[in-house]
């Protein structure tokens, strides 16, 4: 079910600073901010050359980020996102499991614009994972 | 710098119940475990089309994600190591930045047998990150 590992997202206080660590001090290449008020977020991504990681900051009131970062004040690891290739076929197996699919249950249309779920961190072992059908 | 991601590195209680998470519910490919009493874990790979999730589980006294499992006993997300090309110029570089290399300041062999580091996480907004020379 699992195919590439389409990101991991890493939640930031201050998205020019870690954009300033990321460029000058780990010299990677970082895409330019969107800020995506429907999602609570402004993202950038630092490409690398299999993957990307996901630089989130709040943005806006009840951004699904800041119970994290409250937490978290420095930052941290978020979430680990995977495709699949078929999200409601991927959705039926979870729930046939016993996973907590998160909000209503049913996929939903994620940042970039494909759908998406969340699975409860506490049945995946800790970790908030996404997956999006690509 | 930052060239491919090589793994992100999970930390669980209980790898055998990890491993069949990843196996049965999300329908991974996992290896057999891997005991690295040098290291204070015992590893297994989640392997995807792109990269991989190591998964780490405390192996004898004083493994090195003791304490952070005793802060997430469930487990959760513990580093992101990314490849680079020359691990003494990364480590230059990164010391003129003012960044701290954990340790003695050295690369040092890590757990697949080739030289490390990890940066502070407070120097990498929260996210502990190791660079592996490949």
């Amino acid at each position: 079910m699992l195919q590439r590992l389409n990101h991991v997202a890493l939640a930031v206080p201050d998205l020019q600073a870690a954009v300033a660590t990321y460029r000058s001090m780990l010299g990677a290449s970082v895409s330019a901010p969107q800020s995506l008020p429907e999602h609570g977020v402004t993202v950038v991504f630092v490409e690398l050359e299999n993957t990307k990681i996901e630089l989130l900051e709040p943005l806006g009131e009840n951004s699904p980020i800041a119970a994290f970062l409250a937490k978290n004040p420095k930052g941290g690891m978020h979430h680990l996102c995977y495709e699949v290739a078929d999200i409601v076929a991927a959705r039926d197996r979870l729930v046939a499991s016993g996973a907590r699919v998160l909000g209503d249950g049913e996929p939903r249309v994620g940042a970039h614009g494909k759908p998406v779920l969340f699975l409860h961190p506490g049945d995946v072992h800790g970790t908030l994972t996404e997956l999006e059908q690509v």
